[in-house]
């Protein structure tokens, strides 16, 4: 696991409780799809917004429905007893991997992250991706803590927070995180727009949030990058700038996913928790325009 | 309520649980003290790292302990129903005023934000005060939003995340947000080392960490600006320099006055949830001087 794409299902909810047929259905095309992995409950799939007990049962239901597809499980939380106990259950019902972010209310400090990375990394039987991402965590990585913390046991993964625009700029950022890693620790890259550029680069994964709704569109980024296709894939995923536009437009890919979703009867509308809202009108009249003209699937 | 000094106190707690012993020990310290209210379930007070029940209790607690001194009790969570659960559980419990924060996971948009305060207060029964805290909620409010905010029924207060350190600016800048809102809606200063300043250009509480932990060091700048004494808030306030140096050293004042209780014999070392920790070893021996040497208490 942890290579090509690792497709991030949204967790569709309502204020009454999870829409679990919605949440199978997603699951559900992404096995059709044949994506390489799945990442559940991650930042797009609401991993934050839900109890324990909500969360326990997502495990549960994307493995029953993932098939010979490798689960990956969000155990970010607030403490790290929280976190200790998720890792366990996603465990316990058969995950192949887990995602931690340094989830934070207080910022954290540096020392305080590598220690809940050198707790949690000691408990584990499975591989641990670690979840770089400033935009909702608060907490910026350098270099020399991600080196630090790849070498604690089961680290197999950092799924990074984008690459620059530029290709060899893109190359040079990745070779320097590499150069601190050892060799069995991968990187992923996410921030969707900046994915074709990222696996260009040399990444070895895209953690895709478009790849939880819109599959076959990331599947084909991934492939052409894969076959060292650079240009097919740079091309496919500026071919998509408009719907990018529309993930900076809307406070990031969150809300346009959900909609997503919603557009394609795969889950009720609103299927956000609130205070958070999918697009109002106007978003919704933009992307259900660009699923048909970028023949999004 | 909502004026004067309000002392948001520490949740002492281990990875075994909420110390209550020594969470009582503090309120009862501020009601000594006499405070003119106490802020519970806080930044300070680890609101985002309890459970629902965990939060119910230290309500409770704080309620029964703290005389007729008013409690104001922080209701901030990530979903507006757990939101609500909390306002009624506060209301029931005979809470004086809540204290809601835009808590984001996902940074929130205006028009979600708003739509959090308009189902809230529309609910409650008791007075709520606007929790204005980019630091840990990652949201930035407009002066717009929060006068929209302030005419919805029931806010009462506006806690403001400090005020330009010059005092003409700070008078400005207070002057601008009052002329946006309804008179009976006032304004309290947090981040300690602005309150003089903020209390002198005319905000009407202090919401304030040292008042949790030293509330006769912090009720003597709140009586001296109270009085009209700009000279001798600032005076004392600026005595405190060492203190505030700790604070911006540590990644905020959370580590610190958490190492204060441990320090003064309040709290079980450690007392902050994991990852969080207080401070190390030179940390605490810096701090332990400045209790000393500042006759903080």
């Amino acid at each position: 696991m942890f290579s090509g794409l690792s497709a991030f299902p949204l967790t569709p909810m309502s204020e009454q409780g999870i829409d679990e047929a919605a949440f199978v259905r997603l699951i559900e095309q992404l096995v059709t799809a044949n994506v390489d992995s799945i990442g559940v409950l991650g930042s797009t799939g609401n991993y934050a917004y839900l109890t324990m007990d909500g969360r326990a049962r997502v495990v549960r239901l994307a493995i029953e429905h993932a098939g010979d597809v490798p689960v990956m499980v969000g155990i970010g939380a607030l403490r790290t007893r929280d976190v200790l106990t998720l890792a366990e259950d996603a465990e316990v019902a058969g995950a192949s991997g887990v995602l931690l972010a340094p989830m934070s209310y207080q910022k954290l400090l540096p020392d305080e992250v590598f220690g809940l990375y050198k707790t949690v990394t000691h408990a584990l039987s499975v591989p641990l991706c670690v979840y770089d991402n400033p935009g909702t965590t608060q907490f910026i990585f350098s270099d020399e803590l991600h080196g630090q913390i790849a070498h604690l046991p089961n680290v197999a993964s950092i799924k990074i927070p984008g690459v620059p625009e530029d290709p060899t700029e893109a190359r040079s950022r990745v070779e320097a995180l590499r150069a601190r890693i050892p060799s069995n620790v991968n990187l992923g890259v996410s921030g969707d727009a900046f994915a074709a550029t990222g696996l260009n680069a040399g990444c070895d994964a895209w953690y895709s949030v478009i790849g939880g709704v819109f599959p076959a569109t990331a599947l084909a980024i991934t492939r052409a990058a894969q076959a060292g296709n650079a240009q097919e894939a740079t091309r496919l995923s500026k071919r998509l700038q408009p719907l990018w536009e529309l993930f900076n437009e809307s406070g990031g890919s969150l809300r346009v996913v959900a909609a997503a979703a919603e557009l394609q009867g795969l889950a009720e509308p609103p299927c956000l928790p609130l205070p958070l809202k999918t697009l109002d009108k106007e978003g919704r009249r933009r992307l259900a325009n660009l699923i048909d003209e970028l023949d999004l699937s």
